[in-house]
Formats: structure tokens, C-alpha cells, sequence
């Protein structure tokens, strides 16, 4: 008989639907099972004098096990969840669960290495499905004004863009390197007349530091497109995305985000408020008596970055601001400049940088000598190589998928938020 | 002033247009440029005798420079291009492109060192636009029908499947390996109640072989649904993703799949013909006379496939044809067995294997002993424990887009068809 999802049983209609028992009550007369599929939960009501085979075919059966029944759902006003229940005729175990090795208030080491488990709850499954949600909305603003989709190499020849942090790969009788990023590669795009590209890929980082914010490996929306005459049009093709991807977000999920998260879902207003590096230090200065310290001259940090966001919140009602002006010691070769100053900006959402965007530097003779002035040698070399046969003015950013998602849902850290963290000292399960 | 897209150009109207030019003439009176974006051609045509500012700026310009213009595209009969061409009043060198390192009729490893120059061709820029259509209408058909994207790690704790052709990986005092496939992680995600995702992301192979259907790096459509009956729903839901697939592709580049690559789009219909091996054999063997090689017996190999390919235009008209029934030994460990064969398919198209797909073993007993009949132990631990406590029945099944795209353009080998091939001796650029 056809599966019906538990959300969308019809009352008093033959069916038959199939979940986890996330938790199994077994009381003098009656047995109850509270069954769980990806649409929601139900109260499985068994009348045990009636119902012999079940009864015995739920012998030695643990929560957690996955169970299909046949039968009618009823409305009842002793029921809790939304006043139904279902009544089943018939059953079949799918899978039979051993007792749970997690107990319920774990550590979130102990349930990463359980992390299947911990991600069946509530929470996480609906996270999962709003992060994919998030990013296939920001897809497919994307291929609506001709954007085309590559999947560039994550196997490089190079150390890329900086030689530390990068992981090394035994490649039969040599050694190649895992990508940092695409950006040479989206580059290398805008030189193939592809003018409009996009990738959604791991991205590798061989950091050892285990924090919050730190993964070895992580989820990197990266966008690059020609033809633009400044990063201005960058900035306002980041604003079109977020608010294509957050638009969507809200239609779907805002209910849910609400009562599970206790977050709202605000759709940002188009243009986000922007300001320069000088202007802001002395904003929070003033504002908050807070002084950049001299290492960070240049650039921001996280305190800074969370007093930006307070600012943007006074001064303009908005959850998102563009920081630009930054020092060009502070920022990539290939950013471009403009009187010695990067063409380039951070923005900065609920209090985290979430993206460094730019305008590149595609003109040979300047990115070559831009590249030297930050002692970057042979491994560039063949970067370099994609500027020499005519390449269009481009410009472009990345988003972190995962940090996306964890500022969306407040939710405190990466090993929380991805499917599976992966950090220094954590490559299982 | 707004860029218009050469194909969007409306007769006597001022405006700009930017592209590579693709080839310059200089003639005694004109100087004709092709210039070329990423919607089409048009010739700019130069009097040269009224036009002294834009005949210097073109003085020194080699084809393949970048160039912005400002003009009129006007209808003459005289031009090929669709009786088009474009009048300028001024010009910007946005690129200055050297003299080209590579020869019109270089051999494909030559035109590999300089794969951003190669891409530019018309052919190349629409089998990216192409392959980027076909993912995504296939993506959107998923989403549609309640599927989440997942992004499951790379980096892996143990070397996977088999041992053999995997990356290893420095990672940090220890060794980390690259994942082959994403199966044991999509698995995975049936255990934690995603009940149905997909991935589009690499997967590595370290094979050290050079030919034309090997390469170290691809990307990999991952797919796995819970909650099925059998093998003929994974079969179903390929079926539905091709048509979804392929019928987007047709509605958007028909015509220029026809005029470009010389191909028809088909359009399969639903359901794609089924045929048990061993019958397949023995229709091989009484139509072409055809003997599966012993080495081969309960499996399928190049020369199988395209005959079958072939049996299933004759005996079907179809492009299609499911293949069950092969041998146990012939499949991994974690197919589901019916009467010891495996609950499984491999799908051919247009004379090769595509896909592989199953309903997999979800019971943890059968599935260890499986595992301990193909001799796979440790690595394979960490995965047995995903079906402990509880998991539904599921199946999945994986495409390489290369191979696809390959197929359906008629693209003779990875190293034409990848954005960026990767092979043992070719990591650059």
C-alpha cells in the first residue's frame, strides 16, 4: 500500500506510514508509539487486547527502530500532537534498533561521533533542509540572469595562493594539493568567455586550530562574473543573491525557524548600507570607545566586526553592511586597486564577516608585479599564465555555506551546523 | 553606458558592446573586427578614414585583446553574420592579449596547458552551458519533489571501499583519504532521517591509467531515498531525472546541439526497457554472436555495453535499457541480495554504462556479513555502525556528469569535455 507522510493523512483513510518510533510507552492496556518521518510526528495508539499479532510483533522492539504500519488516522482530543492519532491493523519492522549508545544530554563530541543519531532530531533535520533550501534559492537567482554552473579541481599542481594551511596529497609519484579555493579556477573561467560562473564545492583548509569557526573542510559558494565596470556591481549582485536565497528562506521555513530557532528570517533591503574602514574606526571609537588595535590596522577582527553590526543596526535598521577601504598589506595580490587601495570589501551580517568580495586585478603587467610585492614566486606562475591572452574585467566573492546557515539559525558552531565536522582531530565517522 | 548582448542588439541604437576579438582584417579603407561574447558575433566595422582616434587604439591589438564598444549595430547585406554589423564612435582596450601560444589544429595535451584559450570556442563555452542545464534541471526535479542537498565530507578517516585507488592525504601527524564516492555518507544521511538527498560534488579515484574514460578527479550526482519497496523505485526515479534532465536540454539547445555537435536530443520514455543478464546474453549471442568473456560472466563489460545499447534500439527504440541481474561477486558488498543477486542495475546509454544503482542492505547483520565475505574489515567498521540503531530500507544511485555530458554531445574523450582535466600526469593548469 502507498506510504502517506504523517503531515498529510486524511481521516479515517486506509494508509500506511512509515517512521522512526522516537519513543515507545508501553502502559497496561495500551501501547504507544510516537512515529516520526520527514513531514512530522504521530501517536501510534495500539489497543492491546485487540491486537495480539502487534503486540507481539512490538516484543523486544526499542525505540529507534523503524517502523511501518498500516491503518486509519483518527482524530482524538486526548492526543497532543495537533489532536490525531493513528490506529494501525497492521505492522512490519523496517529495522530493529539496539539501544542508543548517546545519551540524551551528550556532549557535542560524544554525539558527533553518533552524529547519524544526533541528526535525526527535530532540529537538525529541519537545519539541514533549510541550508539546502537557502543555497538552491541563491542557484538559482543565479541561472535566471545566465549564470552556468563549473566544477573546477580540487586536485592542484601548486601550493596555491599562500603554501601554508594547504593539505598535501600523495599523487602517485609526486605531491599535488588540495584547493583552498576555486578562485584561481574562477577565474581561469572569465578568461575562457564564460563571463558568468559559479560553484558550489568543498573547499580544503589545513588549519590547525580547533575552534568554532575553524573546519578543515567546508561548503564554499563561490561566485565570479566579467564585464563589470566596478566592485560596486559586485556588491550588488552579493545584495541580489542573499535576498533571492533569504526570500525564499522566509517563504518556506519562517514558521518553523521561529518556533525551533527562536530566530526571524528579515529579508534585507536593497541597497545595503556600506562603509570605509576610516570612517568606521572612528564610528566605533565614538560610538562604543572601542579603538582597532594596531596589528589589525587595516582590517577588522571579530570584536570590530560585532560593533559593525551593532552600528549597522542603530544607524540604518539593517542586518547587513559592506565594509570597504581595507589596507592592501590586509588583502589578497589579486584584489584590485585604485590609488593603492583594494577594490574590494568585507560584508558583515549579525555581527560575522561572512564574505570578502573584490573587483580582480586582470591586467597582466600589474597583478604580476602585485603578486611579487607579496613575494608569491613560481607558484603563481601559472595563474599569472590565464592573463596574458585577453581576459575581461571581472570581479567576484565567496560565501561559506555552513557560516550561512549557523548565523541564519543562531546556531554556536560549525560541528553543530554540518552534516559531518571534519577538524584536526576529527576525521570519524 | 549599459552593456547590451551582442544578440540582443536593436538596429540604430546607441549602445555598448563588449567581447574578445576574435579575429581582426585591416584592409587599405576598413578594419573589420569579430567581436565575440558570450551571447554571440558581430563585425565591427571601422572607416578608417573618419575614425582616426579608434584606428590608433587599435594600432598594436592583436585578436583575442578584450574590447568595449560604443555604437549602432546596423543591417547590411553585405555581412555574414546574420546581415549584422556594428558601427563604434569609440572604443576601450579593456585586455591587451599577446600573440596566442597555441596553433588552430594543436593536439588536445598541447591545448590542455592552455585549457582557458581552448574554452573559448563556441564549441567548448555551450558544452559548459550545456552540462550546467542538464545538472541543475535534474537538481530542480529532486528539490521538487522533497530532496535535500547534502554536502558530505572528502576528507575520510579510512581508506573506504576497498583500499586500493584511494588519495591519501597528509592531515596534520596522521593520513586522511579522499573520498571515492560519497555512498557510505549518503547512507549515512538515510540514518539520520533525511529520508531523501543528493549530492553534486568531486569524487577521486587514484587510478593510474591514461585513457580516455579514467580520470583522478570528477564530479559525481549522488542520490539516496529511503522508505522504498524495491530496486524498480531507484530505477523509476532515474528515469524521472533523466526525462526532467534531458527534456530541459532539449527545450533550451536543441538546435544548437544539432548544428554544433551534430546530435539529436532525445527525449526517453518512461519505462526505459529492463533486461535480465542472462538473457541479455543469450540475446547477444544469437543477434551479433556475441560470448561474454568467462573473466566477464555476471558482469558487463565495454564491448557488452555497446551491443546492448544497440539490442535496445532494435529490439526497443530506445536509448535506454536497465541491466539486472548480475553476480554477487561482481557488485559491492552493500547491495541488497535477493536469492544471493544483488537487488540491483547497471543503466547504458548510447553504448555505455551510466549508472550503477541498488537498494542497499540496511540490515546490519546481513550487511556485516557481506562485508566479511568481500574481506573488507576495519575501514568498513565505522560504516556497519550507521545501521544499528535503527535505519529504513533505501537505495540510491550515482551519474558522473562528465560521462553525461560526453554522451549526450558526442564529446569523444574527459579530456575534451572537463571544465579541467586531472589525470597521473596531468595536474596543470
Amino acid at each position: 500500500m502507498q506510504r502517506t507522510l504523517i503531515k498529510y493523512l486524511k481521516e479515517d483513510t486506509l494508509t500506511t506510514i512509515s517512521g522512526w518510533a522516537t519513543k515507545i510507552r508501553d502502559t497496561k492496556y495500551m501501547l504507544f508509539i510516537i512515529l516520526q518521518d520527514r513531514s512530522g510526528m504521530i501517536q501510534v495508539s495500539i489497543d492491546k487486547a485487540n491486537n495480539e499479532d502487534l503486540v507481539n510483533k512490538m516484543n523486544g522492539i526499542l525505540a529507534n527502530s523503524v517502523l511501518k504500519f498500516t491503518g486509519k488516522m483518527v482524530k482524538s482530543e486526548y492526543v497532543k500532537l495537533d489532536g490525531k492519532e493513528f490506529i494501525p491493523d497492521s505492522l512490519e519492522v523496517l529495522s530493529k534498533a539496539e539501544k542508543l549508545p548517546l545519551e540524551e544530554n551528550a556532549d557535542i563530541d560524544t554525539r558527533l561521533d553518533y552524529r547519524w543519531i544526533d541528526l535525526r532530531s527535530e532540529k537538525n533535520n529541519l537545519m539541514l533542509k533549510i541550508q539546502s533550501c537557502f543555497v538552491n534559492a541563491m542557484r538559482e537567482y543565479l541561472i535566471s540572469i545566465d549564470f552556468t554552473e563549473i566544477h573546477t579541481p580540487k586536485l592542484i599542481g601548486a601550493a596555491s595562493e599562500s603554501g601554508s594551511d594547504v593539505f598535501e596529497v600523495k599523487y602517485f609519484d609526486r605531491t599535488a594539493y588540495l584547493a583552498q579555493s576555486p578562485q584561481f579556477y574562477k577565474q581561469m573561467a572569465m578568461a575562457s568567455g564564460i563571463e558568468r560562473m559559479f560553484e558550489v564545492a568543498p573547499a580544503f583548509r589545513a588549519e590547525n586550530s580547533n575552534t568554532n569557526r575553524h573546519t578543515t573542510e567546508f561548503t564554499s559558494f563561490d561566485i565570479e562574473f566579467a564585464y563589470i565596470d566596478s566592485y560596486e556591481d559586485v556588491m550588488s549582485l552579493e545584495e541580489d543573491i542573499l535576498i533571492a536565497g533569504l526570500t525564499k528562506v522566509k517563504e518556506c521555513y519562517e514558521k518553523e525557524i521561529k518556533e525551533v530557532f527562536s530566530k526571524d528570517v528579515i529579508v534585507p533591503t536593497k541597497p545595503f548600507p556600506r562603509i570605509d574602514l576610516n570612517t568606521l574606526y572612528k564610528e566605533l571609537e565614538k560610538r562604543y570607545n572601542y579603538q582597532i588595535p594596531e596589528f589589525d590596522v587595516g582590517d577588522m577582527n571579530a570584536e570590530a566586526e560585532k560593533l559593525t553590526a551593532r552600528y549597522a543596526m542603530e544607524e540604518y535598521g539593517h542586518e547587513f553592511i559592506f565594509v570597504t577601504g581595507f589596507a592592501k598589506t590586509k588583502r589578497a595580490f589579486y584584489h584590485m586597486r585604485k590609488n593603492d587601495i583594494p577594490e574590494g570589501y568585507d560584508l558583515i551580517w549579525r555581527g560575522t564577516e561572512i564574505t570578502t568580495g573584490a573587483q580582480r586585478e586582470h591586467r597582466y603587467d600589474i597583478l604580476k608585479k602585485q603578486a611579487e610585492e607579496k613575494g608569491l614566486g613560481k607558484d603563481v606562475e601559472f595563474y599569472l599564465e590565464f592573463f596574458k591572452y585577453g581576459c575581461p574585467p571581472h570581479g567576484g566573492f565567496a560565501i561559506g555555506v555552513d557560516r550561512l546557515t549557523m548565523l541564519l539559525l543562531g546556531i554556536p558552531s560549525l560541528k553543530e551546523e554540518m552534516f559531518l565536522f571534519r577538524g584536526p582531530s576529527r576525521l570519524t565517522p
